[in-house]
């Protein structure tokens, strides 16, 4: 490591470097992120657009005793390697290895840990609330956002409630026009008029919420932001900075598709130059299913609408807002509005997809639970990152969804075991479906080679059996089948344990479940959610209720936040892997 | 009834009228809400605010085929007065009766359900944009929300994305500067000064995002509202009518005290003069007990914290923001802003205690998780009218917290018997608390005469033993006790029955449960919540771990949306009443 940035372990030692110095950081900390980035895969573009701006944050503010809070945190690489965590950065985004979001727990620089977007408004806000009753009134508390996250309702509740505080908050807007797909929406085109050079007037949106706004101006003119950020550092009260940024800068790849270098995955340092993979015979991804069977479909019923929030690409959504751009609708990071949105719609007759990853429809819970179920409106949901998704980690999985859908009356709760199912739950939705519809799968690859068979009509809320056994039986949810597949195929004895795959949380099966309460004294449930109210229990919630007194096991995720880490390996923290299901089946038989 | 209001049943009859028979139809109307609202209780002041608006808009629009969402929906009485239900207008809000809020089971003037606020734009926006697909190119969708709705973020998310389209939108802001409390915020700073005739330039905030702006108007001069909306009637794409109403309009009580005639209770229809109730010895009402005990605990611990989004009133926090101001916080209908906000101050060493419905939790779901429960940040959420509700009916019910809280990990639930529990659990929770923690109790009176004891300690996740018993086992959560102990003293032999009082639905005191599998081999558990998930299937979960061979009996709320009535009658039909908790226990015995 060449230069400057190997002896910077902390800002103070940023703090200690002439102005000058920081363009040569700057280089370097760009080729450090590039060079680990490519080997060790994360998000890349996001920290590359935001090289000098890290650094003149970190430069001109007292941190960490000025509270930094980065929106989302998939641009705070840079962060994290100025801020002593340069030597461990190779270990980012794998099991026991630092996060690849800001996190607590790694320090007192990582003020408020993020993942979803638009929270840092209000988190800092909170902050800089605290630190006026506390009488620190010099403290400066900055939460930088970007220009997809500040359109999310939430921010805009931020900016509304600082408006009318005398808090020390400087909202950083990082403007690159894009999220991880190209931003939308009317804000987004207001600010696009102020990077064109269109001179907002001195009412403008940000200053109407009662901000002191700046700006624009170049995040890659470092001496400019310099003397900006110097400016307001000294200015009380909210105020506001619009910073030009470019995604993926300094990486000319990067810079010309922004799309796919948000997380490339491996790539040739120097070139950018993404490295092949031979993916010849391997099963497509569930999401691509999603994506090209919603297509096949919309083709032959035009009452088929698709909505995605903010993840055209992620959900793969992207095929049919080219085949059908009239149908095909990225409402921008705004899960509250995409599913109320949806429920109007399916009050006109549509047939609305709301393809939301599993984790983010979180965010739309009273919405799910008032606008559709309530109204029993049939939206189909279809939640891509069901289960554990890996490396994104604690913030990204989609472990609770069983359980907090369970609860919503009206709403059905599907979870196919391969991609056919997936296509076939996909084509049936669109049949005159008469209430809600979750169906749920993982992110990554399928696990068939055929997957585009020919649709075939499913009965919601039938399970079936897939094997016969005489001592115990297995109960699987959505893509367990194929672990628990495995485990009883390496068992000793696999003609003593049958398998039922369920593929409903809600309804259960209850014809079928009570066929296996009748034949078998001990039952094992699988499933890759929460145990605590999941499926599994809503299995025991049944048996009760037909007071069966046979043994009833419960495998899931357990009472506990999961970091990140390999789908494997967090599957074996769970205990939900193929080894963890074995060995329970050969303790019960 | 007098004139010209008994002959109308629908809009179409309504739009036969001359525009001057429509003053007089407007005098009745108010009358007409006034006289049965007086009696039957009700939402008043919202509605008496819009009595020109719903008359105008069904005037100049071609309703139900011009589709129109009214926000939240207390402003709606109006509205369905003119749309056939003035006959059944006096079953408002009870059971069996129409609902207090917009309801598409109503028939086709309600397009779309409301009862939590800032839904409206989207849902419109998802219709407007049906029938552009349908070609109904003619067609007008108008939302009417009022001013603290519009501040809300999911209202901003609908916005941003109107503006980008070109559907026949058309949202009438009904600006009438308060909500159920005054509003606040930025926004409403910003919208009072064109109130009070500031001009707004011609890139205004609503302008910026691509509507088409026109207003403030008088929201009571009649012939004013007609003109301007006949005029916009022909715009095509996002247009946005700026309204100025009073709530509480044409009785001068209700314009007095806004606040307090939001939902008065009986009063006396001429002069407005509420009833005298003689309250003298009643029990204090739960959210009193959480609000009075609040300034107690504040008054000796200046860490304290309480936050509100938007029900200062209605949660009591009102007494603390009154002693103590600078420590106390309604942020406005701003549920996600609310809870992240506490994130951020409780990291900065403040014990935060955010007040916020049950049913409005939901709309922080998200921020619950990843803000709060992720960062095990020690946040205490005090969650008033938990459980059923009554006469606010399907939308208002605290039915999913337990459910949906359960899954998180590091969150606590906990839910009181009675005041004085409630106050020792607020007192403990200032008292070093190393987690998140939800505090639900319920909507209405305690149960106590003495309810301001002296404060003392819980144990967190300990529960208690009430009453000894021989054969069977009742487990209640919060103020269900208060009918198992009703029930087990009307049995013919209650010396049968036992009595534990779990109090935390999370974590289960497993050493008493493991206590009362060992000494009964039947027990019923009883909680306020949805069964599917919630206390009682915690309960099995532990037993299935214990592998109990006994039997348990879930009673809780069934797996349906529960309309309105009185929450004894709601406790009826989900068989969580005293009489039907009797009968099980019989049948068990």
């Amino acid at each position: 490591m060449a230069g400057i940035l190997k002896n910077i372990d902390s800002p103070a030692q940023l703090r200690m470097l002439d102005a000058e110095e920081l363009e040569q950081l700057a280089q370097e900390l760009r080729k450090f992120i590039i060079n680990i980035v490519a080997t060790k895969e994360g998000h890349l573009g996001a920290s590359l657009g935001v090289v000098e701006l890290t650094i003149a944050l970190h430069y001109v503010f007292n941190t960490p005793i000025d509270l930094l809070v980065w929106d989302v945190g998939h641009q705070a690489y840079g962060h994290k390697i100025l801020t002593g965590r340069k030597d461990i950065f190779e270990t980012n985004r794998q099991l026991g290895g630092i996060s690849g979001f800001p996190k607590r727990s790694e320090g007192e620089y990582d003020t408020f840990g993020t993942g979803h977007s638009s929270t840092s408004i209000s988190a800092a806000l909170g902050m800089a609330i605290a630190s006026n009753l506390k009488g620190e009134t010099e403290k400066q508390h900055i939460a930088v956002i970007g220009d997809a996250s500040i359109a999310s309702g939430m921010a805009f509740e931020g900016l509304n409630h600082a408006g009318v505080t005398n808090a020390n908050l400087l909202v950083i807007l990082n403007d690159n026009a894009i999220g991880i797909d190209p931003s939308v929406g009317a804000l987004k085109e207001y600010l696009t008029k102020a990077r064109v050079g269109y001179k907002p007037a001195s009412d403008n949106i940000i200053e109407a919420l009662n901000f002191k706004y700046f700006g624009p101006v170049d995040g890659h003119d470092l001496p400019g932001l310099l003397k900006v950020l110097k400016k307001m550092k000294e200015i009380k009260g909210p105020k506001f900075l619009h910073v030009i940024t470019r995604k993926g800068k300094g990486l000319k790849k990067a810079e010309e598709d922004q799309v796919k270098y948000h997380a490339p995955g491996k790539f040739e340092p120097e070139t950018g130059e993404l490295l092949k993979y031979d993916t010849n015979g391997l099963p497509l991804k569930y999401q691509d299913v999603f994506g090209l069977s919603l297509v096949e479909l919309a083709e032959n019923n035009e009452k088929i609408i698709g909505i995605t929030p903010a993840m055209p690409t992620g959900s793969s959504l992207k095929y049919m807002m080219k085949a059908f751009p009239q149908r095909a609708f990225d409402v921008g990071i705004a899960e509250q509005h995409a599913v109320t949105l949806s429920a109007g719609m399916a009050t006109q007759g549509f047939i609305v997809y709301c393809a939301i990853y599993s984790t983010f429809l979180q965010r739309a819970y009273d919405q799910l639970i008032h606008d559709v179920a309530l109204q029993n409106l049939p939206v189909i949901f279809c939640l891509d990152r069901a289960g554990l998704v890996g490396e994104d980690g604690a913030t990204h999985h989609g472990v609770f969804d069983i359980a907090y859908a369970r609860a919503i009356p009206n709403l059905m709760i599907a979870a196919p075991r391969n991609e056919v199912e997936l296509r076939n739950m996909l084509y049936t939705a669109q049949l005159g479906l008469e209430s809600p519809l979750i169906i749920r799968y993982p992110r990554g690859r399928g696990v068939l080679k055929e997957w585009q068979l020919p649709f075939k009509k499913v009965v919601w809320g039938k399970g079936e059996l897939l094997k016969e056994g005489s001592e115990l039986a297995v109960l699987s949810l959505g893509n367990m089948a194929g672990n628990a597949k495995e485990a009883i195929q390496q068992l000793e004895k696999p003609e003593k344990v049958a398998h039922y795959d369920l593929k409903f949380a809600k309804p259960l099966d209850e014809e079928l479940l009570a066929s296996v309460f009748k034949k078998f004294d001990r039952i094992v449930t699988i499933e890759d959610g929460v145990k605590k109210g999941g499926f599994g229990s809503a299995v025991l919630e049944y048996a009760a209720s037909l007071d069966y007194k046979g043994h009833i096991e419960l495998m899931g995720v357990p009472d506990e936040f999961i970091e990140q880490g390999s789908v494997h390996e967090l599957q074996e923290i769970s205990g939900i892997h193929v080894e963890g299901l074995r060995q329970k089946l050969e303790s019960m038989i």
